[in-house]
């Protein structure tokens, strides 16, 4: 072990901010932690004006990355301007030059993991990223190392806080998703353009990441089923809620049954007395089953500047505690015989189909999903008056989505049907 | 990184057996995950002949603990017999023949920690423990490792599975105490003895350890205030899930205000939409405050053959990968100045008093209860005929604990009061 560990910051935006603010406030306790000194040695960003309301020293700015990049006396880089480029570059200069690596930036890693780890590996040093998911609650970690005595069968994972957050006020409040997207845009909860959030791709970079260290397949994401919140109605929420007893969350699912791996992100129905219904407003929480263990759940916030900051400097201390040890993330993946497309699995299903409420609809409609070996376990039709269109609410028992899909499908072609049906996965286990 | 590492493990019950089985079905992704070869080379316990329902070597089964403690060749001792002796002379031997050692034995790390941690650390091997609290939850790693950046403010945990159970049964099903305990022992989630359980004596062993990791102070058993569930019965559960809206959980506690550490186990009152609330059944859950991290939690179960096995293997396995590592548990706790008394905290408190019902009692009542500057929150009392027992409720606004005590031991001296007041602290954070 050296004597100083000198470090490079790379971003000093928020999470950048709340790593300087952490130095500020712990770097005796972190120090005591590795048993020798740390030092940041040089900050870079654009902007080394604005002030950040954190105390630096002005002599460790600067706005040229290569005082980083370039200074054999730096040890470990830490990476926070996120995006892929000039992101990406920064690091593999890094790597390349025998520089360990600390990142947040869940887009890269989901992206290029393979360049990446390659380049880490090649080098013989270390690339971390618990900060990419879930923000400061420590969970990388535990599924990598706490967990490995175990085969993951399934993670269930709560990511995003955003549509967490959106979920959770549609549930609490009834109000309608774009009356509780101002909310949380104006609370600073949600981004101008809320895409990447309430679509679930923020969701799939993060399960991307989860899926490589539970089940050592690299997934990209176009391969797999991505579905966001922006369909669902306060009417779908009150009948979930109200009638059904269950709560409705953006799940990230990567599960195994015998050799065949699920990736998907989509809005599930759980129990509300599963654990991970129990997950509200931005907080995330991750369900994880091991085969020996069985579930465990981790749980906190998932982003903001202090919680992110909080992961980036763990990882900074485990680097500089295991300086030698190889990357090894998840097992070999020889367990994964095969990737299921979304067609193939099977779930309970709940359906909301918009029709002209006259007779024979529901005769026509159940006929359909009979065709398709779909059988329903409960049914409700509000009365409105006749000729108007009305919601018909249904849960099916257990069926194939595939047919699911066609039996949808033909549904929304009927004369009588109004707008496409929504229909959305139930979780049981 | 030697190219094989010999394991001895002692004690072949139930944990142990869940061990072996581990060996069994995950050895080729353990042995991938360190990259060396794991042999469990010896399996010593007094009774070998048994059939413990799981595929064992006959040849490696011994009932001389010297076979693994005067072996040379193993280099990892996993301790599983309980108690506390033989199993300390045992890790102390182990320890000092310059074997590294796992244990599930939370009385003992609890009670001999300093001598424990002193010979492991003068003979450079590593003690691991995560088994001891929580079973198979990764906790200590994550509390030591993961958030290593933060000075933890507050650990409450939920970290008795028996007492978690008996209370979320008298909640959901409406039974009183002796009944539950009854049904519990029958499952076999309570021990015939259930004291230990009962009481919070196991969940103090296991504050102790959590105290250690968190704030770098061992404290002694009987140092804290320790108290269990037996005096709660299902008219205040009632009350509290009804009329107050509450959940009761036996709570672990241990937390730093202004230098100032509080270490105490005791049925504590909790909003019901806190997160603790949803750990229920015989699953643990420890929730930790950092400074920079803000709340995480994790969750699981917390005993149980396969769980605990988890952990164990978990802690075998980053020996090996981290074999010259110092073992350091918890920041040197130089920031905690003084342990408090729990005369000292302040609380809300929940008050059942049993009185005969009769004018005026009221005003007796909170009269000592002004006189001690407690001020009520709310009170509740059911009408029964006049002159007979009946139980008045109340909440508090926060009090001193040791004005809370004076007020209730007068309160229990008048005459119109029956058997001894009840007082249970909120925890409203």
């Amino acid at each position: 072990m050296k004597e100083i560990y000198n470090i490079g910051l790379i971003g000093f935006g928020t999470i950048g901010s709340g790593v300087v603010k952490t130095f500020n406030r712990n770097l005796d306790l972190m120090e005591q932690k590795v048993g020798t000194k740390i030092k940041l040695k040089k900050v870079v960003d654009i902007d080394i004006e604005t002030d950040r309301g954190v105390f630096i020293d002005k002599n460790i700015l600067s706005t040229d990355v290569r005082d980083i990049l370039d200074d054999p006396e730096i040890d470990i880089v830490i990476e926070l301007i996120g995006g892929y480029e000039p992101a990406k570059s920064f690091i593999l200069r890094a790597l390349s030059a025998g520089k360990h690596v600390v990142t947040a930036n869940k887009a890269l890693i989901a992206k290029h993991w393979e360049e990446i780890i390659k380049t880490a590996n090649e080098n013989k040093v270390r690339i971390c990223f618990e900060a990419s998911v879930g923000g400061g609650i420590p969970l990388l970690e535990p599924l990598n190392e706490g967990l490995a005595a175990n085969r993951i069968k399934a993670i269930y994972g709560i990511i995003n806080g955003t549509a967490n957050y959106i979920l959770t006020k549609m549930t609490d409040m009834g109000c309608d998703f774009d009356y509780v997207l101002k909310e949380a845009q104006e609370k600073g909860y949600a981004e101008q353009d809320p895409t990447f959030d309430i679509e679930g791709h923020d969701t799939a970079q993060k399960l991307i990441i989860l899926t490589i260290l539970g089940f050592g397949v690299y997934i990209e994401q176009d391969k797999f089923h991505v579905e966001g919140i922006s369909k669902i109605k306060q009417a779908d929420i009150e009948f979930i809620k109200n009638e059904l007893g269950y709560s409705i969350k953006l799940l990230a699912i990567a599960r195994i049954e015998e050799g065949k791996l699920e990736v998907r992100v989509h809005p599930t129905l759980l129990p509300q007395d599963h654990l991970l219904a129990s997950v509200n407003d931005v907080f995330n929480g991750v369900y994880i089953v091991g085969d020996i263990v069985g579930p465990v759940m981790m749980y906190g916030q998932g982003a903001g500047m202090m919680p992110t900051a909080s992961a980036v400097v763990g990882d900074l201390i485990d680097i500089i505690e295991n300086i030698e040890r190889p990357n090894i993330y998840g097992p070999e993946g020889t367990d994964v015989k095969k990737i299921k497309d979304i067609e193939e699995i099977k779930s309970k299903y709940y359906l909301r189909i918009i029709a002209i409420d006259k007779p024979g609809v529901l005769h026509v409609i159940s006929g359909i999903l009979s065709d398709y070996n779909i059988s329903i376990e409960s049914v409700s039709q509000k009365k409105k008056d006749e000729g108007q269109e009305v919601p018909i609410f249904m849960v099916t028992h257990e069926a194939k989505e595939k047919n699911v899909r066609n039996a949808v499908k033909k549904i929304d072609k009927l004369n009588f049907v109004g707008e496409n049906t929504l229909f959305i996965r139930v979780l049981e286990d």
